[in-house]
């Protein structure tokens, strides 16, 4: 199988070259995140998703989990590395230190889930889903819920779940038919079924918190008629420990393409009782808080596998002798020459590392964002970063895990028919990043959701966000001489952005179909000329280090960016004449013609 | 799981429409394959497809192979499918009358092959490779081989195999091991390990022919010193009884990502007993007439995926009520609208469907090219047509399983996550898709063909039998104003296609790893040209029919081209300047900064 290792150096270039991270300590609440903190907390990250994490991740695809009496187990090993995991804080680590998380920054954070999915997707689930339901408890629930659960959910000993969708509803969770009943005693009763829900019952962790969303009795139709319920497995004596278990239980659980080491279940709620989460009938709202935060995650998800495939990748093209280089025998003492002398290969795995190193940029930007969001004592710079978080989480989500499995498929590719082999762990890799292109809301949800609310929300004022420091970029490098050959391309891209831009708010203003039909090719439109202004920014920093490189770091991010721009950033073209011929021949085709 | 109907409308259109099908019977030697022959045909394939092979996709996959004692059991039910299949006659379609075989022009054998992948990509794979291995003998054994060997191969009730792949060579075939020795009887013994042999050994047939490629004592190095020997598992005695058992056998198989009913076989050969099929040293000559036939058939499995997937896809989004149309609801009385309302949905299956159908439009006309090369009485039309199909089986390969594998991960997509549940059956094309880009040479390597040796070959003339077919329709439609929305972008894209094979020629005639970098681009680029081209000419097929189109049929294929010309035929925009912008970037990234 092929070995991961962390790519610190290029986290810590991200984080504190390209993103000034070392200012992160003049944020309230993040005074005491210095650089000689943060450091060791990614080293440590690295060790147990190396060394505990990624060797489970082969075994727990091929074993993959089983329920037998309702009982769900998880795969060997993987009981005793949640225990190390949780023991070394890990899942503690994002949460507010009120309830014994260590506040991290979401610029650290983000570099830790990237290494815990790459290392193993399926175990990152477990902690990932117990995240997002922490995040509902700790932004919508009343001081008497978050007391009692939000200890437990962030030292690790219980575990949580989002439970929305049902057989008839999935994107469209207005349907929804689960219905919660007042008892008289200020709880509810539950009652339904839930299906695809992640980590819904495992063997990890004593506990599992689920948070439901259903209809109260006097609920509106449709989404405005949906409330968010906590209901525990077991409920918790006032103490916390565990008193009678409650009425869910797993009904079943899915075989899936991937992720087959994260229990994917089918939730019965048989007056089940549960607990309201913030107020009644809003429970979308506190579902979205949830979501965004999840949707960057999965994101990241995509990052992860990519980065992992890449290694893989990049070793087996190192060792593989295969044919001989098209210019004359590299290595004529051999009997072949290793992969790496093939234009056509090399091509694979540049654009693997031109997208995995672009997609990790873009993370840890709206990540410094986020804690810009959240921490920085200006309103308006809150302001400013919330709009920009906003706008680019539907983007983080869909480009990156689309050229996450585009770049999972290029490191199968390199292996050839070996990419194919289970053993070799490539083709899991796809499979494992498949999902993150549906849940979460499908990318062609994201991309609705970024022309149909996120361009128009306050009068463009988050579009401006991005736009506006691309355009000072372009102006400031118009006239640096060593910058031209990437600055011009991004420039060219970035007038397609605009242009496609104005054609989707207008022509969508007129009808929303021409938005609905330009909508994914508009997301992609737009992260692109997003990583195309990053990989610029990069090699700007990158640039200010000629002559002070001892082992070619600088020298590589230059070049990689001279790829992008050379060959990937091109794909804006093409989408913008796409985007430009409208939806007529979109929605003119003939409903019975399908 | 989805269900499978043969798209015997669409077949029928590029045989009879687009490629005049019915010209066919005026080649000496297909003078029987009249329509009212060929029709039945297809009918009988099409029921065998959906009704025999279909049913077994799911559950073969879920089953797969197992190996015990060397001895390899398929899944549940294929051996009585085989019967079904080989008693049908199914084996010998496509085979020499001499031999028992039905002699099936190729026009019409391309599409039983789409409809067979379509179904059941994993049971195609056992006669797929029987073809494969006599296609060699029949192109390059002796009259004793042929004689003997080919009968049982046509009429199904031995199998064959492609014995080529070693660990440590797979597409550098100039660095294999095996060994054959003289026996001083006029065979062989051979010795060594092959990996990766689809249909090594499994329980469908009594005997199985293994076609090897091994080295003699006195054999060159590398490519040139390579023989093909016909190995078979039970050595038959001379009235074609079974003999001793061979010294063959199979010591593993694969776990693969998918095909997982098609063994996947390590065959040892152990002393075993072979004869020599061609001239000594020749055997790469002899492989490649094999290659080429089935290389055509590697794309046509793409296609079958992509079109089975297309149909899962639709049937969902018909019945699946998810969420409102952008610009109100279309079915109010329903508690949502259908899927197909919305224009990202529609976007996914109007990709799949323009792909598809312009993919089966490219294997018609290559099928239709080789019965001429085979079939015509003039030797300047065999020739042309023979130069027509060296060229396009690269593009043919790669390009349809490219967008096969698209398609297949749209298929899913539109389901959303039910789509990644193995249940549905949509993620399976996903899998057995992916080794389509792999095997039979990866699509890179397919590139490299085209740019290396297709374009140059005989000076260019090859080019010429695609160039001037495209130019001459494009001058003639110039001024065709129905056209002109269909013309004018294929116009656009053919002249990128003329200016990145300048370009290609000339710098990969300077520095070959200039073509090698550009190569992939080249070939989609060149690729979905072809495919633009044959749009354009479905649409003038399809115009001539208004007010004589009850269905609709000819109304969806002006849709459909109109679709291709506006959103996927730009993707040559893109290709265009990443071509253009050279090997640079590619070449020039430092091997040690992988």
């Amino acid at each position: 199988m092929a070995s991961y290792r962390a790519p610190l150096r290029d986290m810590r270039f991200v984080l504190y070259e390209l993103m000034n991270g070392e200012s992160l300590a003049s944020l309230p609440g993040y005074e005491e995140f210095t650089r000689d903190l943060i450091d060791p907390i990614l080293e440590e990250a690295a060790k147990v998703c190396e060394q505990v994490l990624h060797p489970l991740n082969r075994s727990g695809d091929e074993e993959g989990c089983t329920l037998e009496n309702g009982e769900v187990r998880t795969p060997k090993g993987f009981r005793e590395a949640y225990t190390t995991f949780r023991e070394g804080g890990w899942t503690a680590i994002a949460c507010d230190p009120t309830y014994g998380g260590q506040g991290l920054p979401k610029s650290v954070n983000v570099l830790v889930e990237e290494m815990i999915c790459a290392a193993n997707l399926s175990f990152g689930m477990y902690p990932g889903l117990s995240h997002g339901a922490y995040v509902s408890v700790h932004g919508h629930g009343d001081d008497a819920l978050k007391d009692l659960y939000l200890p437990k959910l962030v030292d690790g000993t219980w575990a949580g779940t989002m439970c929305l969708t049902e057989p008839h509803c999935g994107t469209d969770l207005g349907l929804l038919r689960t219905k919660a009943q007042p008892r008289g005693d200020g709880s509810y009763s539950l009652t339904g079924t839930k299906i695809f829900i992640s980590a819904g019952e495992h063997d990890l962790t004593e506990n599992i918190v689920h948070l439901v969303l259903a209809r109260l009795p006097d609920a509106p139709k449709g989404i405005k008629g949906i409330s968010l319920f906590l209901v525990p497995k077991f409920i918790p004596n006032p103490d916390g420990s565990l008193g009678a278990r409650n009425g869910v239980s797993c009904g079943a659980i899915e075989h899936k393409m991937g992720i087959k080491a994260s229990a994917t279940c089918v939730m019965n709620f048989d007056d089940a009782q549960g607990w309201l989460v913030g107020e009644p009938h809003k429970g979308m709202r506190a579902m979205f808080a949830m979501m965004n935060t999840e949707r960057l995650s999965v994101g990241i998800q995509g990052l992860g596998l990519a980065e992992a495939s890449y290694q893989g990748a990049v070793t087996y093209a190192r060792e593989r002798l295969q044919g001989r280089a098209l210019t004359g025998a590299k290595h004529p003492d051999k009997p072949a020459d290793p992969l790496l002398v093939h234009p056509d290969v090399r091509r694979m795995l540049l654009i693997q590392r031109a997208t995995n190193e672009g997609c990790r940029a873009l993370a840890a930007w709206t990540a410094h964002q986020l804690d810009l969001q959240n921490h920085h004592p200006d309103p308006a710079v809150r302001q400013e970063a919330e709009d920009f978080v906003a706008l680019m989480t539907p983007i983080v989500k869909a480009l990156m895990t689309d050229l996450g499995f585009e770049a999972t498929n290029l490191g199968v590719q390199v292996f050839g028919g070996h990419g194919y082999i289970r053993e070799h762990g490539m083709e899991q890799y796809v499979r494992d990043c498949r999902i993150a292109q549906i849940y979460e809301g499908t990318n062609g949800i994201q991309a609705l959701d970024l022309v149909g609310r996120k361009l128009a929300a306050n009068a463009g004022r988050s579009l401006r966000r991005f736009f506006h420091p691309v355009s000072a970029f372009l102006e400031a490098k118009g006239e640096d001489e060593a910058m031209a050959e990437l600055v011009q391309p991004l420039a060219k891209a970035f007038v397609r952005l605009q242009q496609a831009t104005a054609q989707v708010a207008r022509a969508g203003l007129a009808n929303p179909d021409e938005a609905g039909a330009a909508a994914t090719d508009y997301l992609r439109l737009f992260g692109l000329v997003a990583l195309g202004y990053l990989w610029a920014r990069m090699a700007e920093v990158a640039l200010a280090h000629e002559g002070d490189d001892p082992d070619g770091f600088y020298r590589a991010k230059v070049a990689t960016a001279r790829f992008y721009m050379d060959k990937i950033l091109p794909q804006t073209g093409a989408l913008f004449s796409s985007l430009m011929a409208g939806a007529g021949s979109v929605m003119g085709f003939e409903e019975e013609a399908f």
